[in-house]
């Protein structure tokens, strides 16, 4: 009920989940982001990397509700001071995220946060980036997965969480 | 301390204000966001808007710290829906932001949250999305105000409110 799909966006013949009914709800979106806690409450958490940009919400909510450091997973170009990048493959070319260098130190136990999971491509290169700072992935949690673009299949070895699935 | 000055960021003459090391660090994140909930807890608001996409970050938190509804403020083609946007014009060109036209209903008080207060172009235009919808604009925070672009000069009649001011 609080996440609708709308047809054709951002391009023709996908069905985009829109996830901004959640956030208008106060009770809905502390519900959310208790869950997230709930499951997280208990691992050795050191960091939560959020993915740009409504990973941001989710992310930083639930960092801040389980008192942990929140970094920025960014596009290419928009962190300020030394940064590390990594790329995934997709089918219409590729997909570059980006971390500072200095967000994760080694060692450093982070849980990666994403509002959807879809094909699975931003998160794998986002796992890549954490253990390229010498980081351990503890978990990719989502709020939604799709679960019809095997997204986790590119997830493989990983601890992977999702509150909703569709198909 | 928490706020690291980045020259030529992301053009040359630019000082990017990097807001990352207060996100890092639980404490001073939580601080932040106590800072914002005591300036506000007592307000009549419904609503809490975040600037695309560091104002996300404040803003959710924010509102998931006051039990207001978060809605979003994103760059134009991002937000699915009926939308509608607002254009401010800057000295290089116009910059546009938009909102879904669900997201505001007439008589609802909203408090618009970014990271920072540059020229104000953003935040103004903004303000004006949401008197758009009929909402009223109770008041406009940011984490960091650089005083000498004189943004404010832009959102005269708002209340507007920083944590942190730089020349």
């Amino acid at each position: 009920k609080f996440i609708k799909g709308v047809p054709d966006f951002p391009k023709k013949g996908i069905l985009f989940q829109d996830i901004t009914p959640i956030l208008k709800d106060p009770a809905v979106f502390q519900y959310v982001i208790q869950n997230f806690a709930r499951k997280h409450a208990d691992s050795e958490l050191n960091l939560i990397a959020g993915i740009e940009s409504r990973g941001f919400i989710f992310g930083a909510c639930l960092a801040m509700k389980i008192s942990k450091g929140f970094v920025l997973v960014r596009k290419p170009g928009k962190l300020p001071g030394e940064t590390v990048n990594a790329s995934y493959a997709m089918e219409y070319g590729n997909l570059t995220v980006e971390i500072q260098r200095d967000a994760v130190t080694k060692g450093q136990r982070v849980l990666i946060v994403d509002d959807l999971l879809a094909t699975g491509g931003t998160a794998a290169a986002t796992a890549k980036l954490v253990e390229q700072l010498g980081g351990i992935v503890s978990g990719i949690s989502f709020v939604v997965e799709i679960t019809g673009l095997n997204g986790r299949d590119k997830l493989s070895g990983y601890d992977v969480h999702s509150m909703v699935t569709f198909d």
